[in-house]
């Protein structure tokens, strides 16, 4: 089965914005053993729509397209998709009901120009969209190239180009299609997370598991600091594939011990939260440099006030010494970025905050603030528990955005080590 | 003069590498005049790589096509170049003597492999490579669909993938040909982005400046919240698209007025901060829901300790009773998400860390702890000045991170007309 996915708008092909949504849905795609024969971004032009849909249906089983679907007057891939079809528009009055239903659960009037939204052409069936306005399209295109044969069907996905929306009805209606229609070869895929430790680190771990020629293969990949062991098997049943895919599931395993923290859609933060809930212990923070993005990171998670109890966002040395006691004179002589100050934080933060455990981030985010001993990047981390108080300095690579992550994900890992009864193995 | 860009290689198509060339050549061809009708990624194969080239041929003056220039055998830009002018791979000796004497420079004999590098179609022109060993080339179509007229040039450049390797290559020999090419027709881009409505409403303010056929051209798109202007004026000098940009920018401020905050590359965030820096006035947060997320957004500036004091993560209502003083009563009465609430936490960060303003969010961001009369979503939000407080209920839609993220940008916004010396239009 082949398939072709197309990205709709100005900003894509005028270069403003990066085509994220294809690079997506290709991966999800090769999951379920869907080839790709190309992607295409076309600008909001109904006739420039209308001819890279007609085109890629000569070629493919299945097109998938993005964007187009706003209210405004520049969204106009529904319209290019009854040209191909040679339908009218039909309003869809279960998807008006809802919207309109929307808008007044936020106590305003639906604005005339959402209605557009509600259109799509006749014979195609509707796809929900639970994250906006937008209704999806499922379309077949016909071709007879050959009278004596059957008519070769194309289907035709619309959906919303906001990540978000396309993503949720992709998997919940696009997906499942798709799947159905594939046949063939069972690709399974998996992820594996590391958190810590450099790319090249990992990979000299892996050794021979890294192989190209190798299946189930294993590739790396990296994004936000984490290391990402992708693991793809390809056989021609699923037996096989589950109990290769399991093998080298456990053989990576055992190459990277507990550097590993979780897989596939698992988050580090979410692992940490997870361990939370599980023990029942509770958490503060006392953030100076990362500014609230670890508290964040904490309560991205439905749920978190469970576990989160929370903090103080010391950043400047008034509210350090003013909020949670640190003596002056200790950040006057070490520095308010030094491995006392930092233990002094988490202290008081977890006393104040009556937690199991309490972290504390001071570190130097830059671009400006660095100096010769302590450089860009100097993070020390405190993580005050029960028994003590583990502190630790780290120097971070890049630019202020990668040092407050990594200043974050790295103080959730010094805190999910803890919580497994281990230290830190680098 | 219009033209397409086609990105060559299965690691595009299989979504493990982001098209990052389609966009650098798309924002480098719209300033010299030259329309973008589309981006294809192609893999590696050499039908599919031929097929793309003819049928866009067909509809554009010029394509740039980046990729499959390797020395490997799934490297086949170059033969599908072939397949489609008809013409047979000729040997460039003048690149194949520089490619051997390049080897010989580092001490090596040259690959045998790499001599398909120095291969370009007959009749077409080999285009120099200062950063690596494949030679670029640039063919040209001739269309002839109307004997009684000269044929239609369709100028084909091709460059490798590598970003370095092709950014040399179109700026050094690509782009002065695309200029004089072009026609000198000027194009002008601008963003204008608002933060606070629905894009149906920007739209509607927007009225008859959105219409399609208007020069410059006003369309708009969203991300995060953020409703965006983008504005293309399309002149034949550069004195008349700049004026006529500045008076399309004019119209768009007058119907929408402070909504918008910002231009191009400004972020909502990065404007408060702005402000506050020339003020000179300072900033706390007490934050329930969004858990660090505001106090992140006001960190992510380089400089922000000049207005950032610090502030209280008062996830728990035994904090908000604790830290900020907040009568337990008060919450048992009102509830967390009250508008009391979230002004009393808003008065005692203003006082506690002595600031010119603070802000405070308390809401409900789900999944649970909605009810009838405050559903998920609800979240009020203060901010305390010296005279007096702002405070405001908003009910946003979405899920947890979307709750979250718009009450920040909420309260950046209610911070930003006060700094304004305004009350918010919505």
């Amino acid at each position: 089965m082949l398939a072709s996915i197309i990205s709709i708008g100005d900003e894509l092909v005028l270069g403003q914005t990066l085509d994220t949504n294809s690079a997506w849905l290709s991966q999800r795609l090769a999951a379920v053993g869907v080839d790709i024969s190309s992607h295409h971004c076309v600008g909001d032009s109904q006739a420039d729509i209308a001819r890279v849909i007609r085109e890629t249906s000569n070629v493919v089983d299945a097109i998938i397209v993005t964007g187009g679907l706003g209210p405004t007057d520049d969204d106009l891939t529904r319209q290019a998709l009854a040209d191909v079809l040679e339908t009218p528009l039909e309003l869809n009055q279960p998807w008006l009901d809802h919207v309109k239903a929307y808008f007044e659960k936020l106590g305003r009037v639906m604005p005339e120009k959402n209605q557009i939204q509600a259109m799509i052409p006749a014979g195609a069936k509707m796809l929900w969209n639970n994250n906006g306005t937008a209704a999806g399209i499922h379309a077949t295109i016909a071709h007879r190239f050959d009278r004596t044969r059957p008519p070769r069907q194309v289907d035709v996905f619309v959906m919303p180009g906001v990540p978000k929306e396309m993503k949720g009805m992709f998997d919940r209606d696009v997906f499942p299609h798709l799947q159905s229609r594939g046949g063939g070869a069972v690709i399974l895929q998996k992820m594996l997370h590391t958190f810590g430790v450099g790319e090249s680190t990992v990979a000299e771990q892996l050794g021979d598991l890294m192989h190209r020629g190798r299946n189930p293969r294993v590739g790396t990949t990296v994004s936000g600091g984490i290391v990402s062991l992708r693991i793809g098997a390809r056989y021609d049943n699923l037996a096989a594939a589950e109990s290769q895919m399991l093998d080298t599931v456990q053989r990576c395993h055992a190459a990277l011990g507990d550097l590993i923290f979780g897989e596939d859609t698992q988050s580090l933060h979410g692992v940490v939260g997870e361990m939370l809930k599980q023990s029942g212990e509770t958490v503060a923070v006392a953030e100076s440099c990362t500014g609230g993005l670890l508290a964040k990171y904490l309560t991205d998670l439905p749920g978190s006030s469970s576990y989160f109890q929370g903090g103080w966002l010391v950043y400047s040395n008034e509210m350090k010494a003013q909020e949670l006691g640190v003596d002056p004179k200790l950040i006057e002589q070490q520095g308010a970025v030094s491995e006392p100050v930092a233990e002094a934080l988490a202290k008081a933060a977890r006393q104040r905050a009556g937690t199991d455990y309490a972290l504390a981030v001071s570190g130097i985010a830059g671009p400006d603030g660095g100096t010769a001993t302590k450089p860009v990047g100097t993070v020390c981390i405190a993580l005050s528990h029960s028994r003590g108080t583990d502190v630790r300095t780290f120097v971070f690579p890049g630019d202020r955005e990668m040092v407050r992550d990594r200043s974050a994900k790295m103080a959730l890992t010094l805190l999910r080590y803890r919580l497994a009864g281990k230290s830190l193995p680098f």
